[in-house]
């Protein structure tokens, strides 16, 4: 591996690849589209992996991600986020270039777009089953009905269907809620599907959470999948039980900057500004991310009880053990799993692979 | 004020200037010198309002900071983070450049960087006085004695002095409890300048702590003050009681997306990339921010049980009273004080002040 001398996003290119790859073939044999959410990576380089594996639409968080993917080339593109109008000229910009699918939960903004479009969309409406976000409560099938009729009716806007993001199998611990999450919301789904399916023949339902993606083989009811997280995982997962430790295909390389051996306690350089500040909370006590150490092919498995426990702006806190202490010193590099993947990535700007290639993020920050 | 129409830093540059000229007159009222920590503002053109004010040395947490203020014509910087040996290059390129201050808490560092240095710098002994995070313990005099004797014997290295972050005064909720932090961190000084000052004549003991700047007028035993977040403040140093919220010199602008009625619950677009996840626990539930109405001359107060009660990636949960709730539409544009200014500045990595300029920010991340 190169160098490391700053907190440095490490991404493991063969597990990422085979997480692209067991979702895609889950949405082949299930005959859905894939529209795998990019919010994670945000990485034209990294959508070039699921290009390889067939995906042609794909699904973002932002119109200026949008623009950022529709120049490498992307021509479908789902913004996943509650159509933000005061970006307008963007969207028109975009409605242009590409196929562009927006989410609306409400008759005002069709309204706006219907007003200040220039160029035709597709839109989803989006259904809450339960995250309590956004999106329009899965048994108000009046206004969903009403929404989908007001699309319909307007020169620049086309029904494409439901979006739905189960966020709320974020709670579950295991396979078992996780599948409750994704049965209730189905049920709805299905209702949903029966009333509409006259009126709009090539209506689609996507669904898209990490969580039911990851544990869920055989999905009913269901058009399309746009997962995000699936693409690295992260610690926050496998609590959740979507992943194990072996699927998780980021970790920062930190060095070690001070260590206190009466504290079992080890500075590393990587604070909030590199892992953001997500924390997993384990027996009451934050937990911002598991130590790992780095090889020559990647990272070790974790680190027993070797947790970060604190983050300021650039300093980590690491509890460690103290058998792993007796073998650390300053100048040393440890591996940190991330909390969270998609703020972490985000928070650093771009990647390393193992091979010593360093791949672009759309965030381009790059001083880390 | 200009046409915002994503989550766009707001800077109140006449707040900002307040805040910079009272903690610098306060330095000079105490015949301290002012090393402000720039880590919070990480902008050149706010660098500015300092040098103006009389600010000859400045503060910062990571090397690349030091590049970027060094290009900008700062000619002594104190690097307030555990020596990162790993970017030796680094060290020497500046300190061939500039004053350059770092912190040691070790005798390996010292060690290491004997070694490796091709140009002299200047070092601080960091002290921990209570944060529990570096430095080494006020009580262990030995070991500071140590180390300056270490620091003093070689060639490259010069004693600078002694640094002190009481950073537990974070803990505090009112002036009293600030006050005992920094009447219990002085003591300790006190006795580690008697012990010192014959060996070494030019000491210099730096302190800097934003609630303790703030609510401190009177120092002893301190040379140099360096606190950072007081450019701007934030909720956090207003829970603290380090400020009042006319303090507070930044807002986020926020579009609304989504409005949901029946909970008085509205999206913002703002979430987790654009203000970090530090959370105020407000009766046992994470507070993200606090809502404002944008005017043109800047906000209005805080809306009373106006709050951001969640943040995903790009979604910002804003919980609203009835009252506020009739208001609102989507398309409108909310305020947001954030709890943790440096990591929302990280985040949106550009200021907009409310005479409509751009200022730049290290991080440069421009897609917010």
């Amino acid at each position: 591996m190169m160098k490391i001398v700053k907190p440095t996003l490490l991404l493991d290119e063969e597990r990422c690849k085979r997480n692209i790859k067991k979702i895609a073939e889950k949405a082949k044999a299930n005959n859905v589209i894939f529209r795998p959410h990019f919010k994670t990576h945000q990485s034209k380089a990294i959508g070039k992996w699921f290009k390889n594996e067939g995906t042609v639409a794909i699904t973002v968080s932002s119109l200026g991600m949008a623009s950022y993917f529709a120049d490498a080339g992307w021509k479908e593109i789902t913004i996943a986020f509650p159509c933000n109008i005061l970006q307008i000229d963007l969207i028109n910009k975009l409605a242009k270039k590409v196929r562009l699918n927006l989410l609306v939960d409400n008759h005002e903004v069709i309204k706006l777009l219907n007003s200040q479009l220039s160029h035709a969309v597709n839109i989803y409406v989006e259904i809450d089953t339960g995250k309590g976000r956004t999106g329009v409560k899965a048994d108000d099938k009046d206004l969903i009905i009403d929404l989908l009729t007001n699309i319909d009716g307007n020169k620049f806007t086309k029904v494409k269907g439901l979006y739905l993001h189960a966020g709320h199998s974020y709670e579950c611990r295991n396979k078992e809620s996780i599948m409750d999450v994704y049965q209730d919301s189905i049920s709805h789904l299905a209702e949903l599907k029966d009333l509409t399916k006259d009126k709009f023949p090539n209506f689609e339902i996507c669904y898209g959470d990490t969580p039911t993606c990851s544990v869920i083989d055989k999905f009913e009811n269901i058009n399309a999948l746009s997962p995000g997280n699936l693409v690295f995982y992260d610690l926050m997962q496998e609590q959740i039980g979507a992943c194990t430790e072996n699927d998780i295909a980021v970790a920062v390389a930190c060095p070690v900057v001070s260590i206190n051996k009466l504290k079992n306690q080890v500075c590393i350089y990587g604070g909030a500004i590199h892992f953001s500040k997500e924390a997993l909370v384990v027996n009451g006590v934050p937990l911002y991310g598991k130590v790992v150490k780095l090889t020559k092919k990647g990272w070790s498995p974790i680190l027993k009880d070797c947790n970060v426990t604190g983050l300021s702006q650039e300093h980590g806190l690491v509890s460690m053990t103290d058998n792993e202490m007796g073998k650390l010193k300053v100048g040393d590099v440890l591996g940190v799993l991330p909390v969270h993947s998609c703020l972490t990535a985000e928070c650093l700007g771009e990647y390393l692979t193992l091979n010593g290639r360093f791949l672009d993020h759309y965030s381009k920050k790059k001083h880390a």
